[in-house]
């Protein structure tokens, strides 16, 4: 096969979980990136505020870059791109909606003023390079979420981005399901599409059935207050919320940061309808009667410092959950977050509000059928499953094959895999670095394995800190050993046992100093040996030991 | 109401979380105690082995204490035995496999001995004080569960532990539906039942339909080796896949040190068939091909250190997973645990195995026709939905007040509530101290809040530990300040920073030592304050800050 006539696909993250998507397209001197997400910290990532994809790739091709080419506003799919811009400035594209999110995490991060950016239409196409990139509309839990056809010498690249198949969406149109159906007439290379839903059976439901059912908890509790939990970002279902409390002639109060600024953005660029007098502010909230009130809120998830959370817990200043308060939870757990949201549904009971759950959500993404459709329209050569944990990818492949394509021609991949393809043959060539980089506070990768295996341990068994002034030359004592102790014992009741450690080691270190051959390094393992024995014996316990010298001369 | 003709009815756990079941029965100067068990510590208790029940009442109360009565062998329900019995010292009574996993518990700390126990047979009844307590046969995920009857002077309490209906159980006889029968027709005074399925419509199914399951999995997968994965308690179940293993011929290997520490006493009681020749061990796995061996193994939880956990991530020193293995999750995850059974899954599907998790399990709880099949034929007075969260209890009583039961007759108890029943009227009356006390080690209550908050302070951000020696009375600074950090940075390549921090440190205490009038605090809190802010400045970090001064005459 000719090197020169392929292109060349490079996932960057994304294939291992759910999260940090990005990925790189090369062809010759071009390269454009799908994506930039960020992942939230596993539980094992102590202390850790979001992860980022490795970019040493895109940092050494810099210069063959051409754009970031975003496909909708999620964090999975845009988290990424402030951190990233620092060190790859190269102009955005996306739609609308897309953009407005982006631009304002971009002035969080003071870029709003550094960083291109340009938005694209339904329909339109960019030329970055030697590519030609079209946006295709589908549907999403979030609006303006877009799909690429990726248009390249060697052929049509498809990417569905994150999608389902939404008939009668709540805002804008049902996904162009004609536009799919003319590419797949004319030869579609490669699908690349979304894995998330691909074990389970069926169709996913249309958003319209979750306002449904929001008609009828409305409908069932006319007397009581009305307190939604769901996604910021799921502006759709915002909507149906409003359009349910004008109908019921209610008041909607919107609470939770997150919810603020996405609203507000929406609302701004016309993808919220809100009716003049609906929204009041929490202040206003004496002035209504419970039956005039929805609040919206932030929380769904359990998160601890959520609105809701915190309302559950009576730690909110201004909502107190009241007996016969309706909670809406219109979410499902997120997988990890299960046990959090009992929590919080638990402390609402105990408030003796009314909790309902049940049939208050729909997924975001394409179930089996919904894959299916597409596979049946797009007729892709290649099948490259996309956002998905490895069983979702590898069911995903199965339903590849079942549509027809052949098993060698699916490409179960794993990000940093450089897939080469030509128009005879694909293949896995290589493989460029890709990985997880940790970011904490301002710090971007200055956190790795050694501090978070330090982390777990302190955060395990606490720290025991043994410290002694020694003379210079001579190596006497001249005060110390202290101990001081951290997230290890409550000492004020454990006096005793300090006392006793604090012997222990001195005995050892009497031991050691006198052998006169004792170096710092030696001094510090005696105290170590004989603390940690002694801590391991008595209570079964192994705090870190940090022995630390001074001297003086 | 006579205060002497009054039982008590005190949970001292288990009504908050599924978890650390215990209540005390009082009359007159007879206390029982049905239950002892632990919980798991939650996400946000660091470095903690195991939550325990606070027995400040039991304390307070010891000579009137008659025993334990322990309704079956399952953590829950005896883990925290080993903990109070040294404090507590009274016999415990259960039937016969509970009190073989009691033992096993008792000999690991050293307490075989030193406690009287007694095993009960189904339709026996003891004599403690002023009760009768009857042993009652019913179903569960662990052979020999019991449901007591307690009668007492006011009347007759009958306590499900936990049950579900099973008419065709693996081992033994199906639930003595009779016997409630008879109670209820003499009449109940109060049934304390089972509530942690009580959200769940319908009836469990049999543990034999997984039986079954098994059945087809093996017929389907003659030629590859089997890898089950279950709970090690859950004899029955591991009954079912010897059973069919021997059906198929296949050699049985067991492994992980619970499993094989259950199956050695379930064995020995003769809980377990297994026939002659089915066992090897692992040594002896080569001389066998895949289509002649099944595994069983732990880690269906995706617990971390479990044998299948480490197979999975190629960590098993003697297991190593190929291409084609058949691997089948008998079990679900119990909340909190998805992500962990995930990624285990996921590395299986990487290594090419086949994953196989549905209908591979049932749940050893009664769902909502069961638990409405125990009213229908108990018909208690009261109703004290048990073993649940609040929103199982609230659940529970919901189906109660559905039986029949009027609402003020329903009790949704929290640990620590006295609930005092007369043969006329019920109510709580009073509240003991009842909570979490914490394991760690050897040490028993000894890390509390304090503690934990520095845990997690710890893990979150790491410390840095500034030490300096001073002259005493002179306040000069002999040695220092020296800068140690853990959990924090990479301290190789973030030199530089920890040489600006000294910096900041050394000027701010020289300014605060020429002032004079610096005693220890105030030098301290310098510290703290000046490096705080500078790290929080240039990094939006915040540390645990730990100065340490050091004083040489």
């Amino acid at each position: 096969m000719d090197e020169n006539s392929r292109i060349k696909v490079i996932p960057l993250g994304g294939l291992e979980q759910i999260g940090m998507n990005m990925t790189a397209f090369e062809y010759h001197d071009s390269i454009v990136v799908v994506d930039c997400g960020l992942s939230f910290p596993g539980d094992d990532m102590l202390g850790i505020d979001c992860v980022i994809p490795d970019i040493t790739f895109l940092r050494e091709n810099v210069d063959k870059i051409k754009g970031f080419v975003i496909t909708h506003g999620h964090e999975d799919h845009i988290g990424a791109l402030p951190y990233v811009l620092k060190e790859i400035n190269v102009p955005i594209y996306g739609t609308k909606l897309t953009m407005g999110i982006i631009e304002g995490k971009l002035a969080e991060h003071e870029l709003l003023d550094v960083v291109k950016r340009k938005v694209i239409k339904f329909g339109q196409s960019i030329h970055l390079g030697e590519f030609r990139i079209e946006f295709i509309r589908t549907n999403h839990s979030i609006a303006d979420a877009a799909a690429l056809a990726i248009h390249t010498p060697v052929g049509v690249i498809v990417h569905t981005g994150d999608f389902k198949v939404d008939y009668t969406p709540v805002f804008g149109d049902a996904i162009n399901l004609t536009r799919f159906s003319e590419l797949g007439k004319k030869g579609v290379l490669a699908l690349m599409c979304d894995s998330t839903n691909a074990i389970r059976p069926g169709f996913t439901p249309s958003e319209r059935t979750v306002g449904s059912t929001f008609e009828h908890i409305f409908a069932e509790h006319t007397k009581s207050r009305i307190i939604i939990a769901t996604f910021a970002s799921n502006v759709d279902r915002v909507q149906q919320i409003i359009n349910t409390a004008c109908k019921y002639k209610r008041k909607v109060i919107v609470e939770g940061r997150s919810m603020v600024n996405i609203i507000s953005v929406a609302r701004e660029m016309e993808y919220l309808k809100i009716p003049e007098n609906t929204l009041i502010s929490i202040e206003e909230m004496d002035n209504y009667t419970d039956d005039q009130l929805v609040i919206i809120t932030t929380g769904s998830q359990g998160e601890s410092m959520a609105a809701l959370s915190r309302m559950a817990a009576s730690l909110h200043k201004k909502v107190h959950i009241k007996p016969g308060d309706t909670v809406v939870f219109s979410s499902t757990p997120i997988p990890g977050n299960e046990k959090a949201v009992s929590k919080v549904i638990n402390e609402l009971y105990q408030q003796r509000a009314e909790v309902i759950f049940q049939d208050t959500h729909v997924s975001g993404h394409a179930c089996q059928e919904e894959i299916k459709l597409m596979y049946s329209l797009i007729k892709p050569k290649y099948s490259i499953p996309v956002h998905g944990e490895f069983r979702h990818l590898k069911e995903h492949g199965e339903l590849a094959q079942s549509m027809g394509i052949p098993k060698e021609n699916v490409f179960l991949m794993q990000s940093g895999d450089v897939l080469s393809i030509g128009t005879e043959e694909a293949k896995i060539t290589g493989k460029v670095p890709a990985g997880s980089v940790l970011v904490d506070g301002l710090g971007v990768g200055d956190v790795g394995n050694i501090v978070l295996r330090d982390r777990q341990n302190l955060a395990e068994n606490g720290i025991i800190i043994v410290v002694l002034t020694l003379e210079k030359y001579s190596n006497q004592i001249l005060s110390g050993p202290d101990i001081v102790t951290r997230g290890f014992v409550y000492v004020r009741e454990s006096e005793n046992l300090i006392e006793n450690a604090k012997n222990v080691v001195t005995n050892a270190l009497m031991d050691c100093l006198e052998s006169r051959n004792a170096d710092w390094g030696k001094i510090k393992m005696v105290i170590k040996d004989s603390l940690g024995e002694y801590l391991w014996k008595t209570m079964k316990r192994s705090p870190m030991i940090l022995p630390i010298i001074m001297e003086v001369e």
